[in-house]
Protein backbone atom coordinates (compact mmCIF):
# COMPACT_ATOMS: atom_id res chain seq x y z
CA UNK A 1 0.00 0.00 0.00
CA UNK A 2 1.21 3.16 -0.81
CA UNK A 3 0.73 6.12 1.33
CA UNK A 4 1.84 9.64 1.52
CA UNK A 5 1.66 11.78 4.85
CA UNK A 6 1.31 15.22 4.60
CA UNK A 7 1.66 17.53 7.85
CA UNK A 8 0.42 21.37 7.58
CA UNK A 9 0.08 24.17 9.29
CA UNK A 10 1.07 27.65 9.90
CA UNK A 11 4.33 28.93 10.04
CA UNK A 12 6.90 26.16 10.61
CA UNK A 13 5.52 23.30 13.11
CA UNK A 14 4.41 20.94 9.67
CA UNK A 15 8.04 20.98 8.84
CA UNK A 16 9.27 20.65 12.49
CA UNK A 17 7.71 17.75 13.40
CA UNK A 18 8.69 16.43 9.94
CA UNK A 19 12.30 16.93 11.37
CA UNK A 20 11.43 15.79 14.74
CA UNK A 21 9.46 12.79 13.00
CA UNK A 22 12.50 11.14 10.80
CA UNK A 23 15.12 11.91 14.03
CA UNK A 24 12.90 9.24 16.31
CA UNK A 25 12.04 6.68 13.58
CA UNK A 26 14.39 7.29 10.73
CA UNK A 27 13.35 5.52 7.75
CA UNK A 28 10.23 4.34 9.29
CA UNK A 29 8.76 7.68 9.00
CA UNK A 30 8.16 6.94 5.42
CA UNK A 31 6.92 9.48 2.58
CA UNK A 32 6.20 12.87 4.86
CA UNK A 33 5.60 15.79 3.01
CA UNK A 34 5.16 19.59 5.23
CA UNK A 35 3.39 22.54 4.19
CA UNK A 36 3.70 25.86 5.65
CA UNK A 37 1.33 29.05 5.47
CA UNK A 38 3.04 31.69 5.49
CA UNK A 39 1.76 35.17 6.47
CA UNK A 40 -0.53 36.93 3.56
CA UNK A 41 -0.75 33.08 1.55
CA UNK A 42 -4.04 31.54 1.34
CA UNK A 43 -4.25 27.86 1.90
CA UNK A 44 -6.49 26.85 -0.61
CA UNK A 45 -3.83 27.32 -3.24
CA UNK A 46 -2.24 24.41 -1.58
CA UNK A 47 -5.20 22.07 -0.92
CA UNK A 48 -5.38 22.38 -4.99
CA UNK A 49 -1.95 21.22 -5.18
CA UNK A 50 -2.28 18.49 -3.17
CA UNK A 51 -6.17 17.93 -4.66
CA UNK A 52 -4.20 17.54 -8.44
CA UNK A 53 -1.65 14.88 -6.66
CA UNK A 54 -4.67 12.91 -5.52
CA UNK A 55 -6.17 12.90 -8.53
CA UNK A 56 -3.30 11.69 -10.12
CA UNK A 57 -2.90 8.88 -7.78
CA UNK A 58 -5.82 6.87 -6.68
CA UNK A 59 -4.42 4.04 -5.30
CA UNK A 60 -2.35 5.97 -2.69
CA UNK A 61 -3.76 6.75 0.58
CA UNK A 62 -3.02 10.73 1.78
CA UNK A 63 -3.27 11.42 5.41
CA UNK A 64 -3.01 14.88 5.98
CA UNK A 65 -2.24 16.20 9.50
CA UNK A 66 -2.94 19.56 10.39
CA UNK A 67 -2.47 21.69 13.43
CA UNK A 68 -5.99 23.63 14.22
CA UNK A 69 -9.17 22.44 13.71
CA UNK A 70 -11.19 25.79 12.17
CA UNK A 71 -8.10 27.16 11.35
CA UNK A 72 -7.40 28.34 8.11
CA UNK A 73 -5.09 25.71 7.03
CA UNK A 74 -7.05 23.02 8.05
CA UNK A 75 -10.48 24.20 6.66
CA UNK A 76 -8.68 24.81 3.15
CA UNK A 77 -7.45 20.59 3.52
CA UNK A 78 -11.56 19.64 4.64
CA UNK A 79 -12.32 19.74 1.10
CA UNK A 80 -10.23 17.11 0.29
CA UNK A 81 -11.93 14.59 2.27
CA UNK A 82 -14.22 14.04 -0.75
CA UNK A 83 -11.89 11.40 -2.16
CA UNK A 84 -12.09 8.11 -0.54
CA UNK A 85 -8.23 7.91 -0.01
CA UNK A 86 -8.36 11.07 2.08
CA UNK A 87 -8.10 10.99 5.81
CA UNK A 88 -7.70 14.38 7.55
CA UNK A 89 -6.92 15.09 11.24
CA UNK A 90 -6.92 18.15 13.27
CA UNK A 91 -4.95 18.84 16.12
CA UNK A 92 -1.71 16.88 15.68
CA UNK A 93 0.79 15.49 17.77
CA UNK A 94 3.66 13.27 17.87
CA UNK A 95 2.17 10.38 18.98
CA UNK A 96 -0.32 10.38 16.06
CA UNK A 97 2.33 10.77 13.91
CA UNK A 98 4.43 7.98 15.23
CA UNK A 99 1.46 5.79 15.49
CA UNK A 100 0.67 6.50 11.65
CA UNK A 101 4.55 5.94 10.57
CA UNK A 102 4.57 2.40 12.98
CA UNK A 103 1.59 0.50 14.00
CA UNK A 104 -0.90 2.03 11.49
CA UNK A 105 1.53 2.14 8.04
CA UNK A 106 -1.11 -0.52 6.37
CA UNK A 107 -4.75 1.17 4.98
CA UNK A 108 -6.74 2.51 7.37
CA UNK A 109 -10.05 1.72 8.66
CA UNK A 110 -12.82 3.29 10.11
CA UNK A 111 -11.59 1.09 13.86
CA UNK A 112 -8.16 2.40 13.12
CA UNK A 113 -9.18 5.73 13.12
CA UNK A 114 -10.46 4.94 16.59
CA UNK A 115 -7.83 4.15 17.86
CA UNK A 116 -5.30 6.44 16.53
CA UNK A 117 -7.67 9.29 17.91
CA UNK A 118 -7.42 7.73 21.54
CA UNK A 119 -3.38 7.22 20.99
CA UNK A 120 -2.87 10.65 19.85
CA UNK A 121 -5.31 12.00 23.09
CA UNK A 122 -3.47 9.97 25.39
CA UNK A 123 0.12 11.12 24.52
CA UNK A 124 -1.20 13.88 26.13
CA UNK A 125 -0.44 13.93 29.44
CA UNK A 126 0.79 16.24 32.67
CA UNK A 127 3.59 14.87 34.82
CA UNK A 128 2.81 15.37 38.75
CA UNK A 129 5.14 17.15 41.21
CA UNK A 130 4.48 14.68 43.43
CA UNK A 131 6.09 11.17 43.41
CA UNK A 132 6.51 12.00 39.85
CA UNK A 133 3.50 9.91 38.70
CA UNK A 134 1.72 10.76 35.54
CA UNK A 135 -1.34 12.32 35.31
CA UNK A 136 -3.84 11.88 32.62
CA UNK A 137 -5.88 8.75 32.01
CA UNK A 138 -8.17 9.96 34.14
CA UNK A 139 -9.45 13.30 32.15
CA UNK B 1 2.84 36.73 36.86
CA UNK B 2 5.67 36.09 34.97
CA UNK B 3 5.46 32.64 32.98
CA UNK B 4 7.95 31.55 30.45
CA UNK B 5 6.24 28.86 28.49
CA UNK B 6 9.80 26.27 27.18
CA UNK B 7 8.93 24.25 23.66
CA UNK B 8 11.25 21.06 23.94
CA UNK B 9 11.84 18.20 21.46
CA UNK B 10 13.79 16.25 19.28
CA UNK B 11 14.65 17.71 16.22
CA UNK B 12 12.74 20.54 15.32
CA UNK B 13 9.31 20.69 16.53
CA UNK B 14 9.90 22.63 19.49
CA UNK B 15 10.96 25.33 16.94
CA UNK B 16 8.35 24.67 14.84
CA UNK B 17 5.07 25.14 17.32
CA UNK B 18 7.12 28.45 18.49
CA UNK B 19 6.96 29.86 15.16
CA UNK B 20 3.34 28.89 14.30
CA UNK B 21 1.97 30.18 17.74
CA UNK B 22 3.95 33.18 16.94
CA UNK B 23 2.10 33.52 13.66
CA UNK B 24 -1.27 32.79 15.17
CA UNK B 25 -1.18 35.02 17.85
CA UNK B 26 1.40 37.22 17.48
CA UNK B 27 2.46 39.44 20.88
CA UNK B 28 -0.30 37.29 22.96
CA UNK B 29 2.29 34.28 22.73
CA UNK B 30 4.36 36.21 25.32
CA UNK B 31 7.63 34.72 26.40
CA UNK B 32 8.33 31.32 24.35
CA UNK B 33 11.81 29.53 24.39
CA UNK B 34 12.56 26.23 21.61
CA UNK B 35 14.75 23.83 22.73
CA UNK B 36 15.73 21.23 19.94
CA UNK B 37 17.56 17.94 20.65
CA UNK B 38 20.24 17.13 18.03
CA UNK B 39 21.11 13.10 17.02
CA UNK B 40 24.63 12.90 20.14
CA UNK B 41 23.23 15.22 22.14
CA UNK B 42 21.99 14.69 25.79
CA UNK B 43 18.88 16.35 26.98
CA UNK B 44 20.23 16.15 30.69
CA UNK B 45 22.67 19.15 29.54
CA UNK B 46 19.42 21.22 28.84
CA UNK B 47 17.52 20.64 31.51
CA UNK B 48 20.35 21.70 33.86
CA UNK B 49 20.31 24.88 31.80
CA UNK B 50 16.30 25.14 33.26
CA UNK B 51 17.07 24.14 35.99
CA UNK B 52 19.81 27.29 36.61
CA UNK B 53 16.57 29.48 35.37
CA UNK B 54 14.17 28.29 37.73
CA UNK B 55 16.57 28.44 40.43
CA UNK B 56 17.06 32.19 39.67
CA UNK B 57 13.60 32.96 39.73
CA UNK B 58 11.50 31.57 41.70
CA UNK B 59 8.99 33.87 41.16
CA UNK B 60 8.63 32.75 37.43
CA UNK B 61 6.09 30.12 36.35
CA UNK B 62 8.01 27.10 33.93
CA UNK B 63 5.91 25.51 31.91
CA UNK B 64 7.40 22.91 30.02
CA UNK B 65 5.84 21.16 26.89
CA UNK B 66 7.46 18.70 25.53
CA UNK B 67 7.32 16.05 22.29
CA UNK B 68 6.60 12.19 23.68
CA UNK B 69 5.97 11.43 27.38
CA UNK B 70 8.99 8.25 28.30
CA UNK B 71 10.97 9.46 25.30
CA UNK B 72 14.67 11.51 26.02
CA UNK B 73 13.62 15.03 26.08
CA UNK B 74 10.93 14.73 28.37
CA UNK B 75 12.32 11.89 30.76
CA UNK B 76 15.18 14.64 31.29
CA UNK B 77 12.91 17.70 31.73
CA UNK B 78 10.70 15.63 34.29
CA UNK B 79 12.90 16.08 36.83
CA UNK B 80 12.16 19.58 36.58
CA UNK B 81 9.14 18.86 38.43
CA UNK B 82 10.56 18.77 42.11
CA UNK B 83 10.04 22.93 41.63
CA UNK B 84 6.79 24.27 42.94
CA UNK B 85 6.78 26.46 39.77
CA UNK B 86 7.03 24.69 37.24
CA UNK B 87 5.15 22.63 35.10
CA UNK B 88 5.57 19.59 32.65
CA UNK B 89 3.41 18.23 30.05
CA UNK B 90 4.04 15.52 26.80
CA UNK B 91 2.47 14.96 23.72
CA UNK B 92 2.00 18.87 23.14
CA UNK B 93 -0.21 20.16 20.15
CA UNK B 94 -1.40 23.59 19.29
CA UNK B 95 -4.11 23.40 21.31
CA UNK B 96 -2.51 23.27 24.30
CA UNK B 97 0.01 26.12 23.57
CA UNK B 98 -2.75 28.64 22.47
CA UNK B 99 -4.83 27.49 25.55
CA UNK B 100 -1.76 28.32 28.08
CA UNK B 101 -0.95 31.77 25.93
CA UNK B 102 -4.98 32.95 26.08
CA UNK B 103 -7.41 31.68 28.12
CA UNK B 104 -5.02 30.49 30.71
CA UNK B 105 -2.09 33.32 30.85
CA UNK B 106 -2.60 33.49 34.93
CA UNK B 107 -0.74 31.49 37.40
CA UNK B 108 -1.65 27.45 36.81
CA UNK B 109 -4.26 25.91 38.97
CA UNK B 110 -4.72 22.27 39.97
CA UNK B 111 -8.24 22.53 38.47
CA UNK B 112 -6.52 24.46 35.50
CA UNK B 113 -4.19 21.47 34.40
CA UNK B 114 -7.57 19.05 34.45
CA UNK B 115 -8.97 21.56 31.77
CA UNK B 116 -5.89 22.11 29.48
CA UNK B 117 -5.33 18.60 29.00
CA UNK B 118 -8.85 18.36 27.97
CA UNK B 119 -8.55 20.79 25.97
CA UNK B 120 -5.43 19.86 24.37
CA UNK B 121 -7.01 16.16 23.61
CA UNK B 122 -10.03 17.67 22.51
CA UNK B 123 -8.15 19.72 19.45
CA UNK B 124 -7.30 16.06 18.15
CA UNK B 125 -10.22 15.43 15.69
CA UNK B 126 -10.67 13.35 12.67
CA UNK B 127 -12.64 14.77 9.64
CA UNK B 128 -15.19 12.65 8.64
CA UNK B 129 -16.01 11.53 4.98
CA UNK B 130 -19.08 11.72 5.02
CA UNK B 131 -20.99 15.50 5.50
CA UNK B 132 -17.87 16.75 6.89
CA UNK B 133 -18.55 16.17 10.07
CA UNK B 134 -16.51 16.27 12.53
CA UNK B 135 -15.48 13.17 14.18
CA UNK B 136 -13.42 12.93 18.10
CA UNK B 137 -15.99 13.87 21.05
CA UNK B 138 -17.34 10.48 21.18
CA UNK B 139 -13.78 8.71 21.34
Amino acid sequence: MKRKIILASHGAMAEGMADTVKMVLGDWAGDIAAYRLEPGQNAIQFAEEVKSQIEKDGECEFVILTDLYQASVCTAMCSLVQYPNVYVFAGMNLNLLIALCTDYRQKLHESDIETLISISREGIRYIRQESMNVQGDEF
